[in-house]
């Protein structure tokens, strides 16, 4: 049961965005407002306080004005509400006297009450096994993906754009000013959450540092953990400073920190996307091995470049490799086969998977042909990557996919997108380095299990 | 003047694809086929030999079988033909006694007759001025930039996607196996011809390094010259021979030479055409001074921590610096500003490049908000971005920006790519790094000029 906390200054348009996060919300629903109706509130049942609510209210969500939160959480626990969400921006992030102690208030408040509180300044939660997203068009399928973070910018947009990219979340928590609980409550959480299989987390700036890292360390042992560190200039602190309030520390010092624990490092949510879809998609190769199947001379160059420089060895044709292949003329990377259609594209894929020179596979779909055999193309491509996408389906080995950006969009990207089995990447660098990076995962587990 | 020679057993959809090449060229185009008429080949002249059409012929693009193509060449030059670009693979990239001798003999026919060969094993030439495209939807708008390289698909694919993302180019040459005409031969032709104001190279393999040395340091004297180097591993070294024969050098190796030179020397496509488009569109910055104008908390962040990892510098404003802005409470980046629309975006761009603190900008549009909100930022996002080009025509200082990828597609992208004024990067990351090289650029050359 949700309810929603709103001063009756609230516009309309404010109110319809808070609304819109919880529309698909699978549980009861309340709005609390002094004066409205359903009619004012899309139909939802409006209670004029939180007192009035019939039965318990679990959670409320809140975005009244930063002087009238405190009595908000005051009504929450009077009502026995076990969390708030506080929406509202103003406090400490200002580095204003005021925005300080108000939150210092505020959290005084909900710890007393045994009320636990998420932000304030932060963009809410998405949670689509509830029904709990970001918007009416954000995607309500469940994963194994937990994603904590103070920005809601940065959350919210992950949110709405990684579930069309294959990613499917447990949870996203975007926490702002992290005033109660912190980045190392969250994580805690997503270690113990059975949803969760994989743990993300974007940190600005932290609180206590001896903490995060023995959670990490627990995190990392438990799950693949990956961490996006903003903040890591003196330029890129000022600007965490006056978002969340947070303090940030150097580069050196986070990478030290990140060896130490085994969580895994990325740069950006690019990189943290690439290493979701490995994590999802992807068991652990046994080795190195890797067999590269492109299309296109210079494609192969610079695959062949991010395979090596990645720590990859690409194991050359010999003869008797050739044999199981059926004597073709065949180099590592393999050459112009992936346009070959579904059925010799499929024949060969599962003849190199039952081969033991290799541990994982790179296949890799590149449109750069002659724009006038577009439909040929189109067709040979898209074919070929239905053999992809049914051979991914029962692979006996690691297997990840690259299309490189075209001339022209021949759905080919989102057909792999929605198939469900693929981690899909656009450059042959990206999908090296998550292949490196989930590789480098397992080993370091195994050498702690050990 | 433009033949095409072909073997009368070439099938049709071949010599369609090699008519579509060049059926926006804007000279006299023949064809020479044995037996084939007018009907057969798009309404173009067909002639039965070279020798058989009326007049001079300047350049031959020829896809005859390997084993054909020495006979044509004898035929260009008793025609007085001055070049002929060779299709047609099977040459010395095969690695195989028979390749390699028909290729030296071919170079041997080609040089005795005064004819110069582009190729073998090539795609061709994209030059937009004359209407020699690699296709009917290839752009035919001429410009600056002038790239070469050994890889057909990956020139192809450069041609015919920059033009959408606002490169507009003098010539691409596709130049394969480099049997006659080499790397250094393209770049020395490009630093000479006065339609090409930037150069870009794909370079795979070296057979003379000393010589492109030196033509590399005469071309970054006169020009800004990028170069992407494929094959700087092992493996893709074995690739890079067995695609156009070439010998790859190591990266440590490339990168010392690289500084010598003064060229940039950049990891792939992307950052190649990165750098077109900052060299295109981009003065040199007097300082590292950068002012951002950003929307949102997280995308800040990042934004300061890529500008200083650059080498930038963020001034913060002081009182004096907000009284010029009104008084507004700002932090560098500016937070949120760029959903303002276009009055107050326009403002805002024109009083920042009045302010003698900043020798730069960089603005970022990001659509990080509620999908249920779709309309509202499409409008403002959109009417920003218009603002935004209209300050670029006529900007006193360098701008770059930045549009980073959303849930939705607004079409921001596509009206930037448009605009013909704008550098539009996907990332401040790729951005920050394009402006850090344009300017090591342009201070390398004011140092060796002084």
């Amino acid at each position: 049961m949700v309810g929603i906390s709103a001063s009756d200054l609230m516009s309309p348009t404010r109110f319809a965005f808070l609304l819109a996060h919880v529309e698909q919300f699978k549980g009861k629903l309340y709005v609390v407002h002094p004066t409205g109706t359903r009619e004012d509130f899309m139909g939802v049942d409006v209670y004029p306080s939180l007192a009035d609510i019939p039965g318990p209210v679990d959670h409320v969500i809140s975005a009244v004005s930063r002087e009238r939160t405190g009595q908000v959480a005051k009504e929450c626990i009077a009502k026995g509400v076990k969390g708030i969400l506080v929406y509202t921006a103003g406090y400490s992030e200002t580095g204003e006297k005021e925005g300080i102690e108000t939150e210092r208030e505020l959290v005084r408040i909900c710890r007393e009450g045994n009320l636990r509180l998420v932000g304030p300044n932060c963009m809410g939660i998405y949670c689509p096994k509830s029904g709990m997203t970001f918007g009416p068009d954000v995607s309500t399928e469940a994963g194994s993906v937990g994603f904590i973070g103070q920005s809601g910018g940065l959350l919210m947009r992950s949110g709405a754009l990684m579930p069309r990219h294959g990613v499917r979340f447990s949870k996203i928590i975007s926490y702002g000013n992290a005033a109660d609980l912190d980045e190392c409550d969250y994580i805690e959480y997503l270690v113990q959450d059975p949803d969760t299989k994989i743990i993300g987390a974007y940190i600005e700036g932290v609180k206590d540092g001896q903490r995060l890292l023995k959670v990490l360390k627990q995190a990392a042992a438990a799950k693949p953990t990956i961490i996006v560190k903003g903040g890591l200039t003196q330029a890129g602190s000022r600007a965490a400073a006056s978002h969340t309030a947070s303090l940030a520390g150097s580069k050196e010092v986070w990478e030290a920190a990140m060896r130490q624990t085994g969580a895994i490092w990325v740069a950006d949510l690019d990189e943290l996307e690439d290493m979701f879809l490995a994590f999802q998609f992807v068991p652990p190769p046994k080795g190195r091995r890797i067999v590269v199947l492109g299309t296109g001379g210079g494609n192969g160059v610079f695959a062949a470049d991010d395979c090596e420089r990645e720590g990859f060895v690409l194991p050359p044709f010999d003869a008797a490799m050739r044999e199981k292949l059926g004597g073709a003329n065949f180099t590592n990377p393999i050459d112009n086969v992936l346009l070959f259609g579904y059925k010799a594209g499929l024949g060969l894929l599962q003849a190199l998977s039952r081969m033991d020179e290799f541990d994982c596979m790179l296949a890799y779909l590149s449109a750069d042909v002659v724009p006038q055999s577009v439909d040929t193309v189109q067709h040979g491509l898209g074919r070929t990557l239905e053999a992809v996408i049914d051979f991914a389906k029962e692979s006996p080995k690691p297997l990840l996919l690259v299309i490189t950006p075209t001339y022209a969009e021949f759905g080919l990207k989102e057909k792999a997108w929605n198939s469900g089995v693929l981690a899909l990447y656009p450059t042959t660098a990206r999908a090296t380095k998550a292949l490196a990076r989930l590789m480098s995962y397992y080993e370091m587990k195994a050498q702690r299990e050990a």
